[in-house]
């Protein structure tokens, strides 16, 4: 797995993450309102934790810190398609970074990772969506090379 | 496999359909610019086309005509995440439908025909992302319920 600068580390998520992880998807006023972070946590967070690990599309991240604290998360899927020629897509779902390690470089570091491991597995493209009540993501994105080329469209059942 | 009315029949595209679903790919002012539709067409559809095949998260399907014409096409992906509780999403791509038979519903069957596959699959939310250059499509899906919340952004390697 890739290192990055100094004293963090970028690495797939293990089992013990869970709960830390879901702590940082609840600590949003959009996340706070769809999760249930409690202990014990729900046994539906470690089964898509398990689902997740052994679909081999499927790839999500943490960054942890020295001292052994996450400070980012981010999934990363690729997508085989018949367009562009029959390529792969790469897209990117779920970054957070924790309170205590937000506008450190922490979410640039974590989604240029996913941006070259993109690359590495010649996906066409990297695609994502991010929601029109967070504007400092979209200028966040688009910082680093993204393009809001498409509406991105959702139909909630629940 | 759901029947949809008369004389339509929804079902996954197989290997023969192939050639047919790369024409419709590239018959579009967007589609053209990137797809690559000759006899024999490039081996890398076919090879996309295996991917995605073998992969249980992806449905590539097609609406077929008695005729046996392939009316339309739509790829279905089941994307397991930690949010929401640990759900899956459902996320539609590559909707396109054949020229004689465009203006004839055949797109709000194939599309309602992935709504209700996601409903059974007990997925959370479909999403997609459809071109800001297609006013038309975007009007199509808030008619089947989707909202524009997200900016859809796109990273292009090629």
């Amino acid at each position: 797995m890739k290192e990055i600068p100094s004293n963090k580390q970028i690495r797939r998520a293990n089992k013990e993450d869970v709960p830390a992880l879901v702590a940082m998807l609840a600590d949003d006023p959009l996340g706070m309102k769809r999760e249930d972070y409690q202990t014990p946590l729900p046994q539906s967070y470690y089964q898509a934790y398990e689902r997740i690990n052994q679909d081999p599309n499927q790839q999500l991240m943490v960054v942890e810190h020295e001292s052994g604290q996450i400070m980012g998360m981010l999934q990363l899927t690729f997508i085989p398609y018949l367009t562009y020629q029959g390529g792969i897509r790469a897209q990117i779902e779920g970054v957070r970074i924790a309170k205590p390690f937000r506008g450190r470089g922490v979410g640039e570091q974590l989604v240029r990772w996913a941006i070259d491991r993109a690359r590495e597995e010649e996906a066409h493209l990297v695609q994502l969506t991010t929601d029109k009540k967070r504007p400092e993501a979209l200028r966040f994105y688009e910082k680093l090379g993204f393009r809001a080329s498409h509406e991105g469209m959702k139909l909630h059942f629940t």
